[in-house]
C-alpha cells in the first residue's frame, strides 16, 4: 500500500462536499487511502486575501449556478443551505476529537445534514446531536482538541493549502475537484 | 446551425491559452461556431476585486505548477513567458481592428507568440509585427478601434464575465477549461 492521500477541505465548502463524495473510489482505484483533513477556510484566506465566494461580485453569483450545476453533474444530492457560508470550527473540532475510525463516517454525516439536509453544522448543538447519532460525544470545549484543530488548520496552510478540496499526492498539489481528472492520470503515473 | 459558443478570454492568461487549443472541435461536434471575445481581465478584476494569478499569496505558487501541469495534461505547448502577466490592451485593439474572418488567425498567431516563443506580446511593436506576418496592419491608435475594444470589454463584464477563459452558451456561463467537461454536455443536452 502506497502512501494516503492527503483530502483537505473546509465542511462548508460546496466543491469539498462534492469531492467527498468521490475521492475514496479514485484512490482505492489506484491502491491508495485517503486521509481527510477539514481545514477552516477563513485562515488560509488570511494569508490569499481571498473570501468566501458568495461575498464576491460577478463570481458569487457564477458560483451559486456551478454549485448546482456542478451537482447535478457529478449525480451528488445537494442545495445551497439556508445558512451559507458558515464558520466550520466546531465541526472541525468535533472531526478532530473523534477516535480515527469513526472520523470519515462522521465528516460524511456532517457534510450531509449540512448540504442535504439544510441542518446548520456551523452550531455547536447541531454538530453534537449529528455526532451523538453515530455514537460519539466530542467535547468541543477540550483545550486539546481546540490546540489539535488550531495545529491542523496551521500545518495545512503552512503546506500551502488555500482553497477546497485541496488534494497532495507523494508531494503533488491539486486544487479543485475539477482537477480530479489530473489527479487519476497522476495517481497512474505522474506526467 | 445553432448560435455561436461566445468564447471570452485575455491574451495573457494561460487558461485561456489552452482553451483557444480545444474550443473550436467541441463547438464543431455540435454543430456549433465560436466567437472569440479577447478582453482585458484587469476591468473584470475592478468589479470583482481579483487580482492577476501570480500575485495571490500560496495560490500563485500554485499556479505556476498548475500552468504547466494542465499544458502537458491537454497536449498543449506552452511556457510561462518571461513577462508575466502583461496588459494585453495592444493585443484587443489589434484583434478588434481586424476583419473578422482574419481574426482567430490573429488570435492563435498572438497566443502562440506569447505562450510558445516568448514574446512580449503587451508591446505593441511585437503586436504589429506578428500581424504583419498574417499580412495585417492594424492602426492601435485609431479612436474608433480604441472605442470598439473598450465597449467590447465593458460588455463582457456587464454581461458577467469574470475569468479567462468564460464562455456563454445560450446564455448559460461556464467559467473556466475545467468547465469544458460540463460545457460539452450542455451542448448535447442542458442539465
Amino acid at each position: 500500500m502506497r502512501a494516503p492521500i492527503d483530502f483537505y477541505f473546509d465542511f462548508s465548502s460546496p466543491y469539498g462536499y462534492l469531492a467527498s463524495q468521490k475521492i475514496e473510489p479514485l484512490a482505492a482505484r489506484h491502491g491508495r487511502g485517503v486521509s481527510w483533513r477539514p481545514i477552516l477556510l477563513g485562515a488560509a484566506f488570511k494569508v490569499s486575501g481571498a473570501g468566501p465566494l458568495p461575498s464576491i461580485p460577478l463570481k458569487g453569483e457564477y458560483s451559486k449556478r456551478d454549485f448546482l450545476r456542478s451537482a447535478r453533474f457529478h449525480g451528488v444530492a445537494f442545495r445551497i443551505p439556508d445558512q451559507f457560508p458558515i464558520s466550520t470550527l466546531q465541526a472541525c473540532r468535533a472531526f478532530y476529537a473523534t477516535p480515527a475510525e469513526k472520523r470519515v463516517p462522521l465528516a460524511r454525516a456532517l457534510f450531509r445534514a449540512y448540504f442535504v439536509d439544510n441542518v446548520n453544522i456551523g452550531e455547536a448543538d447541531n454538530v453534537l446531536k449529528i455526532a451523538g447519532s453515530l455514537g460519539l460525544k466530542p467535547d468541543l470545549n477540550d483545550q486539546v482538541i481546540k490546540d489539535k484543530t488550531r495545529a491542523e488548520v496551521d500545518a495545512a496552510v503552512a503546506r500551502g493549502v488555500f482553497g477546497s478540496p485541496y488534494v497532495v499526492v507523494d508531494g503533488e498539489p491539486f486544487w479543485g475537484m475539477d482537477r480530479f481528472d489530473q489527479l487519476e492520470r497522476w495517481l497512474r503515473e505522474p506526467f
